[in-house]
């Protein structure tokens, strides 16, 4: 029958929906709250030592980035989930 | 028969809510919370530093620009969940 | 049977207020904090500096905009989950 | 037969009740605690400088306006839920 | 049948009681966290500068009141699931 | 059948029993912190000032009172929900 | 017959239980804990003004008083749940 | 037949014990916590006073004594669910 | 049947286990941080003030053993679940 | 049937399963805790008072004893849970 | 039939499992953090009091012993639950 | 049939795609909120010794590296979960 | 028949798998916070008496290991679960 | 028959998956908060003794290396859940 084909096509889909939902939406967190910490204290330290300005804000993108990761490897997962699985 | 399809695509639709709304709204807490902890501080930076208003707000956007990064993410899954799977 | 269309209009409506509840509910939670938190830095700052009112509570009105954002993905979201999914 | 369309119709309007219950009474988290946040730093502020009570409270008030707004989002969300989709 | 058409019903309102139960226990949380934040600044305000008693305690009920309406905003929506859905 | 319209009244007494006592069990929750933080400073306050005991307990009955409200919007759709519905 | 009828009661009893379970449970965290506050921050004044031990004392169980309120509605909502619904 | 009386007699014991468990186990995490901060500060209070000890003792118990109540009101309910409802 | 006997003979057996183990341990959680309140703060008292170690532990223990009545009435409840039920 | 036996008895071992694990593993979190609040403060007590360490360990034992007993009842209910119900 | 007990021997296994999961998964929570706190204020302790290194870390080790207790438990519970139940 | 095929390849996609979600959803929070107290501190103390720039910066990839392994564990887990499992 | 057999084995195996996940996931939370809390302390007293180290580092790696115990109770759990049980 | 073996399958690899998704999801949460801990107070270290940097650096690795070990751990779980079970 066709019909039970698409019931599980939809199954997949719904599945994959909720998944790739998780693995985002969780994934979000850590690196949001952790990249607001780094660049709240880079905004003290800005205040704190004007002159360095620009040596704090390549070293705070530098620390943003590695703190991305795990956001990022959330976004492959979830890409790869949609469209890989 | 028609009506297995219809609920077929009734699966389809709710999970793809269902998976975009975790995505987006779970992905909103990070950012969220990151980027005010980034303003606040900022705020602070102002009021003691006066005459570095404007570097520390071009950093202050730049930190938040780096935080959001997670936000749009999270984003980007969820209108692929809706309108590409 | 028309029944079971409208069963599975029923499942697609349900599943639609479902995820878009999710999505803006949860979304609101980071901007609300957020910003929150940056007004309450922006308070403390008046204070201490209350000739600076003006240039504080332009840029706290920046940084609430940028923190807002994730808020508004998540509207935008809801809204697609709803209206055009 | 009639009782089908009464089932859907029933599904529906506990899937809205559902979503907009979570869409609103998660909303209204973060705006709760952001204001409540920026107004105990406005308490102080005035306890700190009197002479400023006017000024603090109308930006006290610009700041929460900013941090209504997903709560205001949320509210959107929950009448569309009930009454539009 | 008769009981289908029972049975639908009972599906609304055990469906509108949860749902509205959500909107109004959730959203009850935040404001009633925030005002407390606001009172409790506001009493160490007045212990601080009690000539000062009046300014602060109507600035606190502005304060409140703003905090308030997230409050509303969830009795609004649960009324309006319960009675008008 | 007698049978089916009980099934339905059950479904009904135990969904508006599981909605009541969410909406006032997390529904006491804030205000409960929120008005302890209150009395907690208002001791505070009285402790430091005690020439003010009438002039704080007065306010802090009043930043209670508004405290309160969520918690009795919380009352009210439990009672709602349990008798009106 | 007489089993559904059985059946049915069982389904009440059950759902009245978890819902004032809930109801009474959840309510006493917030109270439980904001009297815990008010009373540490009365035996802190209490050591520090030894000789306003009775207005501390009695301002302490007004302020327990209005934060025993929601815990108060939530064994009557508990109440009603058992035993009027 | 027997059987299913038996059946709904299980189904009520069943959700009576969950119902009574959530109620006095939620039940005793705000009291637990709220006098263990009374007495907490009660024991500072000893350390800095050493006079007043019996002074803030009876305080302390007559504080205990109200955030109990909560406490006390969860083990009512508890035993109305178990034995009168 | 005997066999149904004694299905909601397991129903039933369950069902307390369940309840009996949320309320249990639930209501360990509250009662056994607050102890370690009071316990950690009499330790730091006992440093500060050495002469007084009997005072202190001996309301310690009765600090102790008005925190611990939440517990105590969860232990009820447990046993009266699995054995009075 | 031998096999309705046999599901009854599994569905009874299961259910004593998840019940004792859900009573000790969640009352292990307050002791735990609480009994590790009450040793770091012994040990920041023994390093401001080294010729105390005896008077204050043993005292710290007689706190952490207290604290043990909700984990203590923990154990108890999961072993009545397992082998006497 | 052989098979109906073959099912009735994987609901005990995996009830088994989740329970014993469970029981040592949440109580492995408390006393790990537990003994970091109590670690981490010996560490503190050594720096502050270096000739005191052995008296601190004998009493670290009594005091970790003593929060380890509802490790212990949950692990002869866990054990409990897989091999003697 | 070939159905039943399809049934069971669904359930195995979609139970990959939650499960790979939640390893790299909650697998990214820690090393993310862990990344980000790392960052922050290196910040400030490049403001405090601006000399050691260079080596706090290099330190602080290493320290990330670290708290980076568990994230990356959950991205191979994931992957494995998705494409060898 | 075969067939029962392979799904009883399905359900045994899916049923460990999530059992000792839980044990595993759930028991790795409290030693990791707990064991970074005490390096974290470590590394502050190596900073404070850097003649110090070799004591405070053994003094660690003794205190981690305490508090490494609960982690290993998990692992044995999983262990069992997975291939004794 | 051949599909039952394939939705026998079907279950096995579904709650493998979702065993190790919880495993090393919820077991990165610990090490990676952990190690940030460390790390970050590890940078505060070498800003105050910039002469200790490789010490500090050295032990900070060897308390990462035991914080991981946890992490490690749910590695292991994970891979034996879905590779050997």
């Amino acid at each position: 029958m066709e019909n039970m084909t698409e019931l599980a096509n939809a199954i997949i889909i719904a599945g994959k929906a909720i998944g790739a939902g998780l693995a985002m939406g969780l994934g979000a967190i850590g690196p949001g709250i952790g990249e607001g910490h780094v660049g709240g204290h880079a905004m003290e330290a800005i205040a704190r030592q004007p002159e360095l300005t620009n040596v704090i804000i390549t070293r705070m993108i530098l620390a943003d980035a590695i703190a991305e990761t795990t956001g990022i490897y959330s976004l492959v997962i979830a890409f790869l989930i949609l469209f890989v699985l």
